[in-house]
């Protein structure tokens, strides 16, 4: 009989001996050992494209934290990069694609075989699954189609999202028609993840705070929903994570066929559990900025642990981990979460 | 008998004959009257400290839009800066502090008399107040405790709040002391605002939703909600409007005495309805991006009255006029809500 998986197990709502927890973004800066290997691959890019370095820092945080799940090392942009859009991550600044998405021939030309040419991803995945002990589990990810289309539109980082608002408002058909083509590519580019070994899948959808409730399920939730329901019904033992990013005030419209919701920090535990507790497994969702003090992580996990109650739960941050924080609070965190929720 | 203000009688939850308009960032760069007087000003704080002109700005919206209610053109930032804190507008990037507070000392050296400092505010109401039809209304406004402390100590605007969020997980006693003393003069600051003719008060939070919930209500509401009732307490004629932005999944815990409460695009209006509508009249909260387009102009407005129903309700944006918008949308705007709501 195979070894279980405890964060698996725990994503399909079944008992487990503890709380499992992993950390957004727990492969980063924080820790010499990451910034050691991204020195020796070149670019950010270049070390998501060299499957051997992008496996060694996916590896770290299970080996250095104790953490119960990897994280595939990636980034969300290099979908529409292999569809065919430029892209260089500037220091201090970002991502950028030199040529944002503009006309209808740009549209045309996005390339519809990019899930075939992130063989460097799915190699990752094979070679973390090899080196992984049989007890962890590996999650694969994306981007959800509205995160991404926001980026191929503004062509980066945005305060205002003036861009691509004006395309939802003026012209809602060329981003349906953006929307529809990207599902297809994060559709497969997933499921080759699941072929390659992932154990689970997480869609990030880190700019769904950027519509209001309306326009939200129409241009987000509803793809990703699709894209999750169409891989459950292939792959229906492998869990998937959905992760809105500041959409609490929305919680009574989540519906769909997935497994565990991603509950960011600005969804209070109490109210996700009250919505979505009966039918989703929550994960989350301690406010990363806690990692500044000991104290605030004490009390952190003690408020989230008091609604859950060890049910249903999988530990994490409410976003991705911060780059300055002392890797020593983080690695504090992980024993203190599993050891307060073992069962005797 | 004096002519009654619609806007505060409906402010009160009176019966109105049609329900009233303002939009936040009414007074802006997508006017070109705006830009020719802030041209002749200088820079936008020399517009700020200029009492003809600041008026001439405020009364411009009425004229032109047919809002109901003006609102007083000045910046949240003038009260740190009063406090003794160096402000600069640079172009493109915002207000910065040149200074940001950081020592124990820092705090000590804050101007405790900073209201009496800020007679152009006062004087600029003055004008307005001479000016404006009887039936409309001179909404004056402050930043909250946490949104200006959250400017002091980051020096300028941020994405990541690494700062502030240190503060108030590492030290939040220093935060408290920082909260209370800028309680004390916003609060004298809206009573002079009061006393010189402002016919209600708003309070904007605009960096609401960079505190998780338990912090929010430590660090921000209840700073407001007591800012509010001292206010009440003396004047109890003047409406006051609370707007936190972003908190929208924080309405189980709303309470205090205020009389409207400012719903932002990312509360639904239905939900804010549910939660809030019997015990405070509410404002908004059309998606600005909405301004783009005529079609999504009306089916915003419509999604909004019909839950509203003219009842305990006042028109407004959920959250600032973008730079960019074309003034006949604008004005379409106004007009469309006016003549929707009027009683027959």
């Amino acid at each position: 009989m195979a070894t279980k998986k405890i964060f698996i197990e725990a994503c399909f709502g079944r008992e487990t001996e503890y709380t499992p927890v992993w950390l957004m973004r727990q492969a980063g800066r924080y820790l010499s050992e990451y910034m050691a290997v991204r020195k020796k691959a070149g670019s950010f890019l270049d070390l998501c494209h060299n499957p051997e370095l992008s496996a060694e820092v996916t590896l770290q945080p299970v080996d250095i934290l104790g953490v119960d799940s990897a994280i595939l090392f990636s980034d969300i942009l290099v979908v529409p990069n292999e569809m065919g859009m430029e892209l260089n991550f500037l220091t201090g600044e970002g991502p950028q694609f030199s040529k944002p998405l503009q006309t209808d021939e740009d549209l045309e030309n996005l390339d519809m075989s990019a899930s075939q040419k992130l063989n460097y991803v799915y190699e990752t995945i094979k070679i973390v699954k090899n080196k992984l002990p049989e007890n962890k589990a590996l999650i694969g990810f994306a981007g959800s189609p509205w995160t991404l289309a926001t980026y191929m539109i503004e062509g980066e980082g945005t305060k205002t999202y003036s861009k691509v608002k004006k395309v939802i408002y003026q012209n809602p058909d060329y981003m349906h028609k953006l929307l529809n083509k990207l599902s297809i590519v994060v559709e497969e580019y997933l499921e080759n993840q699941i072929k390659a070994g992932a154990d689970a899948i997480q869609i990030f959808d880190s700019w769904a705070s950027a519509l209001e409730e309306s326009a939200y399920f129409e241009f987000s939730w509803n793809y990703m929903k699709k894209i999750s329901a169409n891989l459950k019904k292939k792959y229906p033992e492998i869990p998937i994570i959905l992760f809105p990013k500041g959409i609490g005030a929305y919680l009574d419209k989540i519906d769909g066929d997935f497994d565990v919701f991603g509950v960011d920090w600005g969804t209070p535990m109490r109210l996700a559990h009250e919505k979505l507790g009966d039918r989703y497994v929550l994960q989350g969702n301690l406010e990363p900025s806690r990692l500044y003090s000991r104290e605030a992580i004490d009390s952190g996990i003690d408020e989230i642990l008091k609604i859950t109650n060890g049910k249903r739960h999988i530990f994490n941050l409410g976003h991705g981990m911060l780059p300055d924080l002392d890797r020593e609070n983080v690695k504090y965190l992980v024993k203190l979460v599993q050891n307060k929720t073992r069962k005797k």
